[in-house]
């Protein structure tokens, strides 16, 4: 029977894209393995369609065989929701040959591509046309948009553009069934019955695969300017949020804030990089990366970057502050700020959160949870930096100084999670804010996602995937 | 049977909220009649419940007597989606009573409020406290915000703001079991699970009742200017459309195309409204209504539109152009466009369109159906106007002058749609872009929407709501 699926699957796709462990010269290790090695696999065989026809029948083969499919993209992910189970039964569906951007449409602002695009080959293809695609992130270089959608990607920009979801106009996906729904669509508004589109974005490939999407696009900004503010505290940086919201409006795409142990981090690690105040004794506690994007000039940028920060002064919310002088100086900033998850790695293992709290509940969150773990767990050093402007931090944990980090992960993470996590429901906040559940929270979704949530979920997926054949154990787990 | 659930729903909600034609002074015609007068059913009772648990209650009564639900906000609604139908057998759910304000959070800049608070007071709440809630819609004096996300509700600020479902960041849901969903979250990302946010916004009632919602707020802009302008044709008005995008960025709120006979409608029947440019023989096809909301002043503003209209003036895709120069004046203009549906129903019935298709093809489409309505059926007037910033347009028909338009409607109006609706079919548009589906348009989702997509449809209804229960015959029809 799994013979005559393989054999199926290269009449399909081509012999030389079905790869399989009967070659043992193939390493599957970059499908089987998840980015942060957090787990790993082993597939029946790795599929690679080139169109959107071939993933149909790909995905029809394999449900009448009853065999599992993992859909996967650039396997950056986060939260391992795009790695086979150890069973070797699964196929994982490489979605990286299909990567055709298939239309332009300038007048309309958008563009339809293929699942596989590159993040970062968007992002070129709408700037050699004089427009904007802003869906920005770390992985952007080997990360697709599919995934992206998959896992409604945010990033630097969501303060202003959206996470994945509010970028995407329109979805081609195969059903579960090997169905193709062309869902593609350059439309801003469409009522026309339940919303199909926001319901696969983000569920991971749970439901089905996506194939290709209309994604927005915006004008390029005519300047793009970036400060680096020093304030007193994380209510300061709350308050500063509400003076750019209400100063550069939409002009606002970027609002970081870096706590000042993450920013030694970086100090002693990346010494060549000049951070601003922060390597001082006595060194204010929390930093602000803010990004103003102007459809007029660099000029009008800076005098309205300078009316902000002299209102923040005055307010108190920003005790120093510097605006880049160049784009040299702004890549330099962001660069420090990009750089705060390597010079955590360079520091040792961590632990990672990616959490989300609603704006005003941010600094008394920060307070009870920092207390708490430092009460709970001694020696604990928290990595706290995010996307102020979204309300999401990635309130990281890292081993005390000079211990064991293994060991401390290896006894601690699951008690760390725990206070964690049970602070942020505390404060009505979400333990995944952008990253996914996978298969590395689906436990967590189980535990704190409301009950009536979830079996409206349940119901879902029955509905669409009876079979249960679409990256099982990923967000639901097996029942 | 029937007797024992009455006594229930008066029970739940008391006596005076369960109003029924037992008693023969009760005149029910506001709750069983649509907007439009498009549809009369005959209820069994309307029930008005003043909470959340409230409406559980009565949810769970009306599931166990296997009775159904029809959930009505200001019933307002234009495609007959919140309306019973004449078996006197069903419940229609009110949600007026459930009108408070439950919380304004400034510096996350949300509002959390109940499903039947009116959009104006919504406006006007957010207002007080100095920010923008900008939904903005005819309807909105009697509308509610259960009802906007219930249908997805769009609008005059879409281009900016997005529809209902952009400006929504949770809500809270009574299930078809009865049960609640408490979905209300101030947060910007949360990537835990299926969206079942956007699945229910825009499900008009058919999968469980919104009873709370949080929404987005955003500062207020400093200067609102607007501006009026002619142009030749519908590609001059999309590519001044390109040039607004480009030159004022986000400041763009409001983009609204008008012909030149939708406005001679208002000249006819408003003589009192001065409609710059439309009155004149030869008088261009296309005017423009751009509003520019600037985060800075009122003159940065004036200087924006000035920058833009040159710049339109060089391209040709203007002819003439006035800006207001007071409030009341932009007042005045927007006053213009928001009574050609008034005028529309001075002239006579008429057939109304509520479609969009990307804004590139919108010329090539507005050329060739027009040609084609003026060839298929003599002397048709086409009353063309709508929201092109989201491509969204009101095509309507006017009778011809003169002849009966009540038996030009009962002979032509299936012709028309169908002209219509193949045409936006055929441009890859869809035939409703902010009514929603409703009763009305249930047969043409059949219609027009891919199998696929309304068996993946079909699913979800089957899953969610399994006893049909929930406003059935709505969006997809009675199998």
């Amino acid at each position: 029977m799994t013979t005559a699926l393989l054999d199926t699957l290269r009449q399909i796709v081509g012999a030389a894209h079905v790869l399989t462990h009967e070659d043992p010269t193939t390493d599957l290790t970059a499908y089987e393995q998840d980015w942060r090695k957090r787990a790993t696999g082993r597939a029946l065989a790795v599929v690679r369609p080139a169109s959107t026809a071939e993933v149909a029948a790909v995905v029809k083969a394999c449900a009448a065989a009853r065999t599992a499919i993992i859909p996967q993209g650039g396997n950056t992910g986060l939260s391992v929701g795009g790695t086979p189970d150890a069973s070797g039964t699964q196929v994982v569906l490489s979605l990286t040959r299909m990567n055709a951007v298939r239309a332009i449409d300038r007048d309309n602002l958008t563009m339809t591509v293929e699942a596989g695009c590159i993040l970062q080959t968007l992002q070129e293809t709408a700037d050699k046309e004089g427009l904007l695609f802003p869906l920005s992130l770390a992985a952007e270089g080997s990360c697709t948009i599919g995934g992206n959608l998959g896992t409604n990607a945010g990033g630097t920009q969501v303060v202003r553009y959206g996470n994945a979801r509010e970028l995407c106009l329109g979805l081609e996906v195969v059903t579960p069934q090997g169905e193709v729904w062309d869902g593609l669509s350059g439309l801003r508004k469409d009522n026309t019955g339940y919303d199909l589109r926001n319901l696969f974005i983000g569920s991971e490939g749970t439901l089905g695969v996506i194939t290709a999407a209309t994604m927005k696009l915006y004008p390029q900004p005519a300047a793009q300017l970036t400060a680096w503010a020093a304030v007193p505290d994380m209510a300061a940086a709350v308050r500063l949020l509400g003076l750019a919201h209400q100063h550069l409006g939409a002009g606002l795409t970027g609002f970081e804030v870096m706590g000042q142990f993450a920013l030694s981090l970086v100090i002693k690690h990346m010494p060549q990089l000049r951070v601003p105040f922060a390597g001082l004794k006595g060194a204010p506690p929390y930093y602000v990366l803010l990004e103003n994007s102007d459809s007029e000039s660099e000029q009008h940028a800076r005098e309205r970057f300078e009316t902000l920060l002299e209102l923040a002064f005055e307010d108190g919310c920003v005790l120093d502050a510097v605006v880049a002088e160049s784009l040299a100086q702004a890549h330099e900033l962001w660069h420090i700020r990009e750089s705060i998850p390597l010079a955590q790695a360079e520091e040792g293992l961590n632990i990672k959160h990616d959490i989300s709290i609603a704006a005003s509940r941010i600094p008394a969150f920060v307070e009870h949870t920092d207390a708490l773990l430092a009460r709970e767990i001694a020696g604990v050093r928290l990595v706290n930096f995010g996307h102020l402007g979204d309300g999401n931090l990635h309130y990281n944990v890292q081993a005390p100084e000079g211990g064991d980090a293994r060991d401390f992960l290896a006894t601690q993470e699951d008690r760390v999670n725990q206070l964690v996590y049970d602070a942020v429901a505390q404060f009505g906040g979400s333990f995944s804010a952008e990253h996914g559940v996978g298969q590395l929270k689906a436990d967590k979704l189980a535990q704190y996602k409301s009950p009536v949530a979830l079996s409206m979920m349940r119901a879902i997926k029955q509905a669409l995937d009876p079979q249960g054949l679409m990256n099982p154990g990923c967000i639901l787990q097996k029942q």
